[in-house]
């Protein structure tokens, strides 16, 4: 594989725009009643309309982001109004937290016990509040942001089942998120706000959450960060880790803090080192740091949003530091995912291989996989292989 | 295979008392603390000293279940004794109900939240009281079993995260389990009481949850037995299913109801042919009734109780009514079961296999596989093949 870069970045941005955009334009909207169906079969047959907030609301973001970074659409715009229009009125309880899920009516179907819901919802009322300078949206999304924080030290309320006093591990996925939604929010939040912000998170996934001895993430550890010997405090998910990295690089190279940078790097590549499958190529969905059996059953299952987070954070730690660790391992990840995970038939990815490489389902959505690891990595490389080939470019003419 | 129904008999026994009890008796008793470990790896190793009381209580069961039934071996009661005053003292919370996990001291990790925990603290605790004549073991069990009743209609409580008004789904768990436990638990109940609860039992598995046309159970129905369509309206679990059929079974011979008998057997026949994988053999974890993509990312694997259940089923359909559909289906799934789960150089079973027949983890013992679908196994397959013996030694004599 050459170091293509206009080549990539055309690549990217064509599977974008002329497949897996349509793919979703075409068949994830209710036009009856509003929002996106997510469960669709691999040639894109609706098979279950249940609406789950986690998606709805990534689904709004990734169309206004789509028309406010690459292009104007108005039938993004039209596809942004459908969701939002439903899911303002539809998608939160009285105290303002998002539900779960929702039936196709509008019904709520499941308590908002989880917080994610609501830090999606986050990111798709500002993005579509940016998109049409809408206040009431960017209302919706400040508040909600602000519930967040403020639901931070117990984010499944008196759903959760753990007994407090016992052993108090805290979870990566929170600071994880939040450290990318801060950056999302930066125009709209006051900047001491975002800094202070900004600082605690980082603070989080890079000393307590990351092991530095040995260069990988834990999802849950001491609130000091030291590690606990049970499944959950073992329980390493390289997927996360990675996804994590290329946050944590934006906010490296938006503050210009090289050192930081540096650390994100050698991270995303100590990351894939542990979590790469030597037997059967792709990165393992979960691991045990000391090797015991994992819980999950699905641990060796090569799951398309973890490889897509990885190409994102390969082709960035490459275009920030010119590391050739990054590009020897982004070739390699390139070409594992895009023979495997892509439909040449019906378009669109698959979500889930079986260890061997092979699709264990062909769904193209259901409740977790929607419209949003793919676009977003398709958009996310697309433009840093433009920059690379900018840089190049620049440097063949000196 | 013949129908040597004595070597098979013999043949469950050993495995049974040669193999596995030994290798729980030697690597599952907390000497130091009291109750067990049930994280063990291939070889025995404890990699995590949490204690699941699902697990802990039906340890108990299956050492004082097989001291009364098979064998008075004072390992066996000095087993249950450790697990017994454990339990008794750490298992519950203050208002009775049974925690899902406490941790190796016996300091509580998580709520009373999963009412299964209570059935087996109820299962354990009767028959431990029958072991022993412990009056205090004998009430505790039944004031379990009373506030199972009583929370039968909304099992999971304050943690319930399903909004009750919106789609009332019924889950099969319970009433199959209690279809068992009320059996169990027929010598000291009052006999109006187990009769009425049979019938409910009875009724809630053949007419609510088993769709008579196709005659498969289903995971969870509206109320009136009605299916609804969505994922978790069409989740079958072939290996529930087969289960709760030689509960069933148990039920029929118990009351002489020939008629319930030929049901059981024929719907153990038909999950089976739903359930079978054509391609790689076994039994799958998780299917959709409609043949849509399962959420269940485990789908696809072989798991250890579901065909220690069918082995079960398919054994006692075949002494209860002599089907030959039965002892052709055993043969098959016995090859299968015994050629991929056993691990004949450390002993016990494997407990997941990938879809061709692999493990998938090689661990012994989990947070949800423990010492009691393979004893348990072992003993009723043990004695139904040695009543198959006399009958058919009857037989040849006349």
């Amino acid at each position: 594989m050459e170091k293509d870069f206009k080549g990539l970045s055309q690549f990217y941005g064509d599977k974008l725009l002329h497949d897996v955009m349509p793919f979703w334009i075409n068949h994830s909207l209710d036009h009856e009643l509003g929002g996106y169906f997510t469960c669709l079969t691999r040639e894109g047959q609706v098979f279950d309309t249940d609406k789950f907030l986690w998606l709805q609301n990534r689904e709004l973001w990734m169309f206004s982001f789509l028309h406010e970074h690459l292009d104007a659409k108005s039938e993004w715009k039209d596809a942004a109004c459908l969701g939002y229009n439903f899911l303002k009125k539809y998608g939160r309880a009285s105290d303002g937290s998002w539900y779960f899920s929702v039936d196709r009516q509008g019904n709520p179907l499941i308590h908002p016990y989880n917080i994610f819901s609501d830090c999606f919802a986050t990111m798709g009322f500002s993005q579509y509040a940016k998109m049409t300078g809408n206040d009431e949206a960017m209302q919706i999304a400040i508040a909600t942001f602000n519930n967040i924080l403020r639901r931070q030290g117990n984010p499944k309320g008196i759903w959760n089942k753990t007994i407090p006093s016992s052993r108090n591990l805290v979870n990566f996925s929170l600071p994880m998120i939040l450290s990318n939604l801060v950056l999302l929010l930066k125009d709209v939040l006051p900047k001491d706000r975002v800094d202070q912000t900004v600082q605690e998170c980082v603070n989080m996934v890079m000393n307590i959450f990351r092991d530095k001895d040995r260069g990988i993430i834990f999802e849950n550890v001491l609130p000091n960060g030291d590690h606990h010997n049970s499944y959950e405090g073992r329980l390493i998910n390289p997927g996360h880790g990675i996804e994590s990295m290329w946050f944590i690089m934006d906010i490296a190279h938006a503050y210009g803090d090289t050192e930081l940078m540096k650390q994100a790097v050698d991270t995303t590549i100590s990351i894939l080192e542990f979590g790469w499958d030597k037997d059967y190529e792709g990165i393992f969905y979960f691991l045990d740091e000391k090797g015991y059996p994992p819980l999950q059953l699905e641990w060796d299952q090569k799951l398309w949003w973890v490889h897509l987070e990885t190409l994102i954070s390969l082709s960035k730690a490459y275009l920030y530091t010119g590391d050739e660790r990054c590009w020897e391992w982004y070739k390699k990840v390139h070409k594992y995912a895009w023979s495997h995970f892509n439909d040449d038939t019906f378009g669109e990815w698959f979500g889930y291989l079986n260890r061997q490489g092979n699709p264990l389902t062909t769904l193209k959505g259901s409740k977790w996989k929607g419209c949003f690891h793919l676009p977003r990595a398709l958009y996310q490389c697309s433009i840093t292989f433009a920059m690379l080939d900018k840089i190049q470019t620049k440097k063949n003419a000196v």
